[in-house]
């Protein structure tokens, strides 16, 4: 009766598989060596869970900095899992709600998925899910303790199996609150460091051509950036320059405007 | 049915951009060099928006003393866009709503900015739309967490655009929240130093005859001042001078019974 | 439609201009030369109001210490300045509200006033409106925001005016709370200091004769006091002195009592 | 219609002139000079506030330690008075009270006041009225707001006149809050110094001899005692006597018990 | 009328007189001279009220440390006091009631004890009664002042006598709270000290043979124990001793996994 | 009427001993001298609440690192004992229930046991019950308050016995709660330190060779391990090995990824 447990189970909060796409629809770079480093820990996670049946639970933390692409790795690995039940928990889906539906909605999702034999959950940003600031610091002790409780939760029926994955970009600030260490494994995304790695960014994902690109990132070479930031400040860069060429001059001002 | 799309969008909360002009309608002096390099800056990222397909969210922090002139700045600029979705989120609008249904008005004026094409969302003296004081600090978490939320959602429909314009007197303050960095770009909104600058202005906007200006220029000249406070102080020196001439002696008065 | 305008203007809450009169009930003696100047800057700054159409807002905060004269003085400028909507907001009328109707009296208090086109609003002890007790500190955000809010909110409407004074006795401590700084002028009500203002003071208000007078200025002439505690105790020391003559060793006994 | 205005006054809330002879059923010694010196102050202010149109408010705190007899002083006075409006407010008649109801009763017991031309409210221990404990401290700020409000407030129609007197065993905690220095006078109930006034206790209060109070005053000659704990320790060491002499020895070890 | 006040007191909440017996079904042995001291000192208290008009009201604080025996002595004394009103106040009865229901139920058992001529009110664990935890700290306040009041409350009918007994384990951290200077006198329960002492409950309380009591007591004879503490571990030892008589060293095993 | 006392219970909340098999699925080692030694001191306890009729009420605290297996031998301990009466407290069953439900389903488990004779009561990672989080630290004071009062309460009814269990993964923290002290008995959970014993359960509940075990339990032999945290790393590293054998190397590498 596995294709009736799936019937069962109506999203009705929460972005499917499909939806998730749309977090790297700007194209997803397998850019270089630490990246890949990353990505094969992460698949063969997802291995484990799809095979093992004594891993009826897995978690995981993405944490990296800012603008570093966590969302859509997260994403990817995701979709690219083929898991029957994908669902992502997400801040903007509750807005203005109170706590008490706050974990309403997080407690059905993991029930939903307690209903399939493989699921992921993806939280992302988890610090707004719990509506972290630093001042204080100020959360919502409810959903984090019903964060903790169900991220140790083992799926009661047999054979169910699921995995977790949470995205931060504060881990020593949620550790406090043993937020991390209620996963069961933490991973980081890293920066772009090697200029090979910038360079193959802008040529693939923001259209550059290999000297423009190559300029640039002998520029920035002394300080790691994040995809996401490169990107968007590239983009910034074209606007800013004459014709169709980025002058370096201008990307760096740009990313002097955006606080790099 | 772009047309459509933009029918659906009813404007029950906020200011349109004709009611924008209000805030500088004594007038709207280009003063100087720092003046023009600020207002260039701001309408490249405007001009980004509208051309960029690969810019589906541009964020601007706006901070400046008070009495600078960032409302009418942000102002000028929303209504100069031409942008067919304008809105102006002000505290006034919300006094003495609870937490919840501040979030639901932020959350609605940003869901409504999403069904056109082209959208500026302008966010006035933020530290007063989430009831910072510094004593404490106290804030509305809810609300802090509702903007630190939408400032980074992406406008989910492909082509949508959204520039986001807040400003703040505070931004020290709102550092410490995650306020300030949860904006893409961060620009100052500069003090009159220049001499040359305060005359213009007092020319200008306070109908000050040449001398007059002068002679308050060279008085003030080692402490810069927002242009705000000048017109303020120009005033109140006008009703304390006999005659239509305005004295020196009586300005500088006039500037520490107002606290500079 | 100016008539209408101010027919439409319905006082529910807060003392009209008649009723300001109470407050000095007990005389109004122009004391001295530090009274003359606060007065003077004062009737300058409604008259500014009266006549500038470039001031649709001014804000005052007279600031002086318990028992100085604050209360009666903004009630005289009040009454005296002829405007045809005066309100009072203080905290007695406000008892034991939450602090959402707090928030929304004092709300309506100003939207009246952008109906008529010269508006005082005379909120008196501003720190018992906002329910301040320095230990924590601990006050009402809510109404806080509201005055931070509205002592910055330009009447609406073009050409209607409105002169905003507020008093206090812990200017400091509001200045923490940006209250003062939200107010564009401060000005600071004086003590007696000159043995000759105190003379002045008990003879006319208090009915004392020249020696008495004398004597008693003499004695306190190192410590200045405030107007209203001087004729407390005035009264107090004739009820312990036998026959009509206030004996001066009586009357700085009388000081000591009353914490001096 | 002075008569009218009586009848209009119902109390509903607060023990009346009659019943606060309770509070010294146990007899009233005058004691001695310390004694003679407070009260005489009382009666003076009690008599200013009868006979002198110009002290419509007149406030009296009388501080004291735990057992000093604050309560039965104050009782006596407002009995005494003759007022014909007498209220008490006592912690116990609000007891699991929410702050507003609080505040309400209060405000109305004021109210009430106003009604009559002579007026004295007595407000028992008011730490307890304020919910006041010293760890955090903690106390009810809507409360601690109203009574500063009232304690400042004229009686609004002419000629009526108003005494309160409150108490309190902790003057340096309630300084902090501003409750203190709101009331107009303040006045120390004094312990019991002299030996001959403690022997004048025990023998008129306590029916003792007059060798048993001596060598009682002897005894405890160093260390002054409030007479509410002279006569309670006396009553424990009656009981642990046999016959019906008190023997030192077991009244200094019944002081012992009560934490002396 | 006695007889019918009695019947107009309905017990809805607290244990009675005979409920109190539990609190001490495994017996009760007068086991030394510290424990005579404080069993005469109690019932000496008990007897003032029986006897002494000039005592409508005396409190007692029992304070010891866990473990101690204080609950069984307040009920032992409770229950031979032979008072027509004796009730118990105790946290279990009121698990998950709110702040106010709490409030009203103490209140209501202080009002029902003021209709009969001599009462008991027992409130056991006064620092359950009022949530209290070190951390912080935090307690219920409305709870605390409620007691805070009725400690002080005088019985208004004339000749009634209230006796209020309470227990608690954290006497220096309820000091702070002002909660057992409140009490008008406070008593301490003693630790076992004496080795003769420990023999004789052994064998009394615990069944134990002279010669196993005799070891046990030279064993702990540098560490006094609670009685209640004492019991307990000598029934552990029991269990892990085989045959009837219990191992020393066993006994000693047993206090440790108690950790004492 | 033993039969019809459970009868009358019926299990609404809280899992069944029959369900507590699910804690132990993987299996259940008894893996050394450590693990010997505390088994063997929970069972001698629950014989004592078997047979001891003075000993109607043991509560034992079971404390230990995370993932070294307290769940799991707790719930085992409460279906060997065979008591007719055993319930489950655990955090998941209470997601999103405000305090005072939490506060009534506590107690309603308490109360159902009081109904049976014999009775286990299992209150799992009691941090999670109280909403525990170090920050602040913040917690339910209800919640922990209503276990403080039930801990010490003994079963109503003569001859009903209750055990209660407890697991916590920071004692020191909930130490300073009092909730460790209100324990009567507290034993902690080891780490496995012996290679004899790591090679046990690698080979027993992991099915690892002799020699994989050998050479695993050699590379970690200087760091203690949980149970869990070894049975769920070899695992992981069974996924990333190449064949059926799990190389050290790679167990190693997923140590570190668990943050070990
Ligand atoms: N290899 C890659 N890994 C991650 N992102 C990539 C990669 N290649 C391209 N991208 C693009 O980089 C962007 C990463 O942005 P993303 O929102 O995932 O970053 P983030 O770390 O989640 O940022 P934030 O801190 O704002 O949440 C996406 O637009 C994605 O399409
Ligand atoms: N170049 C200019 N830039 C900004 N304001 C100008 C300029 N020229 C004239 N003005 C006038 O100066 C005033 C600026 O006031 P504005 O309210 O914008 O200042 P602000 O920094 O927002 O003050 P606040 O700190 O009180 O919010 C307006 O009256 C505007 O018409
Ligand atoms: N020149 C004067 N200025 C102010 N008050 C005067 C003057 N002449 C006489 N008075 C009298 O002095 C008293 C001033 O009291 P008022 O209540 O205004 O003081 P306050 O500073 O507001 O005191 P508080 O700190 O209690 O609010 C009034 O009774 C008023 O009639
Ligand atoms: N001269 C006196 N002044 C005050 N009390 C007196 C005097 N003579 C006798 N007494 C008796 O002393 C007792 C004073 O107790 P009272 O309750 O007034 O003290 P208190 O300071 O209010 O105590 P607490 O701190 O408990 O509130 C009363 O019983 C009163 O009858
Ligand atoms: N002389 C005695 N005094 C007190 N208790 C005695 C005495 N003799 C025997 N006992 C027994 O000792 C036990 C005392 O336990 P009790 O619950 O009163 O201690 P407690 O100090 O209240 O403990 P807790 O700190 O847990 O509240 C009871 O079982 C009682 O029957
Ligand atoms: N002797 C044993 N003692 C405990 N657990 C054992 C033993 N032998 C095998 N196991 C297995 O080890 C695992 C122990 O995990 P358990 O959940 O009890 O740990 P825990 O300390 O409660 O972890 P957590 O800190 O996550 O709550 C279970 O899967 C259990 O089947
Ligand atoms: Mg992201
Ligand atoms: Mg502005
Ligand atoms: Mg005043
Ligand atoms: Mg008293
Ligand atoms: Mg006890
Ligand atoms: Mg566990």
């Amino acid at each position: 009766d596995f294709e009736r447990a799936l019937g069962d189970v109506e999203p009705k909060f929460g972005a499917k598989a499909t939806e998730l796409k749309a977090f790297y629809r700007n194209g997803f770079v397998p850019y270089g060596d630490s990246f890949d480093l990353l990505m094969g820990n992460l698949e063969r996670l997802v291995e484990q869970v799809r095979v093992s049946d004594r891993t009826p639970l897995m978690s995981v933390m993405l944490k990296g900095p800012n603008f570093s692409g966590k969302t859509a790795i997260a994403a990817k690995l995701a979709v690219d899992s083929g898991f029957p039940f994908v669902r992502m928990i997400s801040a903007d889906e509750m807005i203005g709600y109170g706590d008490s539906s706050k974990c309403q909605q997080i407690h059905k999702a993991f029930m939903d998925s307690y209903k399939s034999p493989l699921s992921i959950i993806f939280i992302d940003d988890i610090e707004r899910i719990i509506d972290y600031v630093p001042i204080g610091p100020r959360f919502s002790n409810a959903v984090l303790q019903t964060l903790l409780i169900l991220l140790k939760k083992v799926p009661p029926d047999d054979g169910r199996r699921l995995m977790v994955i949470g995205t931060t970009s504060c881990p020593e600030l949620l550790e406090d609150l043993g937020l991390v260490s209620a996963f069961g494994v933490t991973l980081t995304v890293p920066l772009l460091e090697e200029p090979k790695d910038v360079i193959e960014v802008l040529k693939v994902a923001a259209n550059m051509g290999e000297k423009e690109a190559k300029s640039i990132a002998k520029a920035i070479r002394d300080k790691p950036i994040g995809i996401k930031k490169l990107l968007m400040v590239a983009e910034m860069a074209k606007q800013g320059s004459e014709g169709s060429r980025v002058d370096v001059s201008i990307f760096m001002e740009c990313l002097h405007t955006v606080g790099y």
